[in-house]
């Protein structure tokens, strides 16, 4: 099938008159009606079929991320509606683009984090369940970060400050399907050990276990933040879906207007 | 729950600092680990819970349009990754912001046409099974399109000129999950019917009957396209993670460099 | 410079390892320096520089449609920004995508409107001045329009309802110039014939008169939306000079947040 | 006009039935017809009009930045309004989300870069054009990067190896208004004494010197990334208009997919 001197390969969605491939499979006899599509995403990503544990965890990070209520992207995304409803791609792609470094960003960074301190450690423990190993690797890693001034991403919630209720829950869905690799052992680590360093007792992020997980899947780490965004989309798709039925943009965007003041213009300084 | 005065309700996402729920469930609890992410997705447009039958439909379509290989939507997202490869949710928007009328749009274009006739139908086959009435119903549905001049919406594809094989798949998938609804019947009878109007035989698009299915499983016509958005959304990662390894876009930019050539400007004649 | 075999002709930017070129003019000597900005886009888009007195109209109709304070769109850029403070590109996108239909879209449809009433009659006043003329050609537009059902774009305003002190002055201006050409014209007879067959007196709206003050200076009618979408570009780039000095996107998130109440998840019902 | 219960304050459009107010101005008298647009969107930017000298250099900036031929986002404009030929902002916020660190980033990394040094610097000379002072502080900055094994941003540029045209053009037209400010002077220092420490001899990027006469002009540094956008704005609405007449996406799209070929899949291998 493959010409040497076609020069963009590809092994995701092909097709001829007669047929539809995707992945190397046959698209409408082995793929539709076959496969899930948290199953396919993850499929996608990785060109590897995943098992039915990695397909149960990666569903289960889907739910936590799909939807947060009236998040800025969701804000976003019922507004750029009211203003454009000809576009339902625009509003999407609107709320999507607010998916950087805050809100949608500690799946991503908690992975990276975790990812490089392993990559990086020593050694790691023999045994998976050796608790006392792998809090040994925490504690290093919290006293560490703490040393330079530096946050452990992943810990902390300005919600849920006695504990995200999402947390736990991934972690057994993990453990349940043998997915609780080395990155979630040593998140659980430093949710155990960093309390002796910090003085304080502070939630492991259920946006953070999700990117612990992820990574554990094997997921390509520079796309974390890709998952947190598809999972979004089926969120902004309810949110419009709402949004139809129980309309909210306009009155928000008059509560803004109706508590504007005109202040005279301030020059800017430049920064010396 | 709901304090009257608060002005913007929602059924989706909700917090307090012990609890997360989602569409009314506890989403640890209930939702992470227990419904798929195709399920998830159809529960959030439509906030009810979809049967089995359904999901698969469902997910059925969400696999026929996850990914084409190298469409526009597909080449646009690589090329924003190389221009900016620190934004992943800019490259995912731009991809999706080509799913518009032309790309993606026979989804949505076929159920929303399909709505119409069944809408303004004096009667419909009592017999869901009664071709004949059926076929009658697409006789004069095509006939009235080719006397206004206008293209029955879902006819016709430009690569598989003798049938696209996701049509029969998908057909099938709902039939034997109870879910071949009126749209679908309606489609199969253009489908039946069209070479007696139009003197020849044009295939039934599989993105076509994708929205008729959609329409049958009950999803917001108005969001149709989201849904071929969502799957989208998917195989746009996929894209990401093979430019990640086998890298084109900066080929592809290369390749239209090269091929480029001066011209003298020519001003702009407006219309008259 | 040109090469037959090339396949991507262009007459806008181009470079060699010695040269720059734009619009076949030198850029770094003719152009940076030369030209301004306003005038630099019109040229981009119509390949010919335009006069004195088409840049200072063109520049009217940008500063008319550059900034309407907290707009839905400058809503999404500061709560985009709030988001993803990493990426600047895609806070201008976001806001950029509420410009369509409904905010941002009178200026393209006006302009088209009138474009296409003038396309359609039978002949127009040969005197461009011939205000008998153009009334009458008005009268039988704005007649066609309510015998439709159909609104006339352009006109009205919900806020600016005894006039828009945005339209008498750009048609001043282009008077001045010496493009007050027949879109304009029409627009004006429009405002003064209306009430005797609508029984109301309407403002002409200020983002009407610029789309029909586009059409008269020969800009591409499909593009219409570009140039209030480049206007608004520049609004935008304040809006988040200002959230970065008196921020307000976190409050206007958290009071959708506190106003927000849980309700009950409803079933879509599909439209029958 | 301020009500101090109100919470959103703003010194950018406002308006009451009869008036509409721009940085406290009055838009249709002392903004429309009086103020070109890029001094308008400097003005929107600083909160504080420009000088017809700031004017001519912001302009000559953006007019270097505005169009660049077929580069990845004016590829990725066309594309998407191939594929969404509804939808105009759409096709426009796909190219902008190009603009990120890769393609647009020279010139906000520039300025960036450069401010960064004079704020660390001891002392700068005194007289502004005491070139030697300025060899020194540039040959230490150099060094340091050199040592540090750090690019130094706007020195290089993989087209134009023996000199950007820009590069003179605009110091020139800084001089000449007397916006040659201490970032200019630093980067010419640059562009004079890297030889000695890099043992080669490298250009001085047209776009990093204009995030040098950015930064002289005071425009806000974290914005600095904007004003490349705003002017690719008006270089990609070139582009659609180009597009409409000599249509090439379909080509570019076609010759993509001619040159596809289908690959088995390759699991990806997690980094270790």
């Amino acid at each position: 099938m493959a010409e040497p001197s076609r020069k963009y390969p590809t092994a995701l969605g092909a097709s001829t008159p007669d047929t539809i491939t995707l992945l190397g499979h046959d698209l409408a006899r082995d793929v539709m009606g076959e496969v899930g599509f948290g199953e396919l995403a993850f499929w996608l990503a990785t060109q590897q079929r995943p098992t039915k544990g990695q397909v149960r965890v990666f569903e289960a990070v889907l739910a936590a991320l799909a939807d947060h209520g009236f998040t800025p992207t969701a804000i976003v995304t019922r507004l750029t509606y009211l203003s454009a409803p000809d576009s339902i791609q625009g509003a999407l792609a609107a709320g999507l683009l607010g998916g950087g470094s805050r809100f949608l960003g500690v799946t991503e960074d908690t992975g990276n984090f975790l990812h490089d301190v392993l990559a990086s450690a020593d050694e790691l423990p023999a045994d998976p369940d050796d608790t006392a190993g792998w809090d040994a690797l925490a504690l290093a890693t919290v006293r560490r970060q703490r040393a330079a001034g530096r946050f452990v991403p992943g810990l902390g919630h300005h919600v849920h400050k006695d504990g995200d209720p999402r947390t736990p829950r991934l972690m057994r869905i993990a453990r349940e399907e043998g997915w609780f690799g080395p990155h979630l052992q040593l998140f659980a680590a430093i949710g155990r050990v960093h309390p002796q360093v910090l003085g304080k007792t502070l939630p492991l992020n259920g946006a953070g276990v999700c990117g612990a997980a992820l990574a554990d899947l094997g997921l390509p780490l520079p796309l974390l933040r890709g998952f947190a965004l598809l999972a979004r989309t089926a969120g902004l798709i309810g949110q419009l879906a709402e949004e139809l039925r129980r309309p909210v943009a306009n009155e928000i965007f008059l509560s803004v207007d109706r508590n504007s003041r005109s202040l005279p213009p301030e020059p800017w300084k430049p920064e010396s």
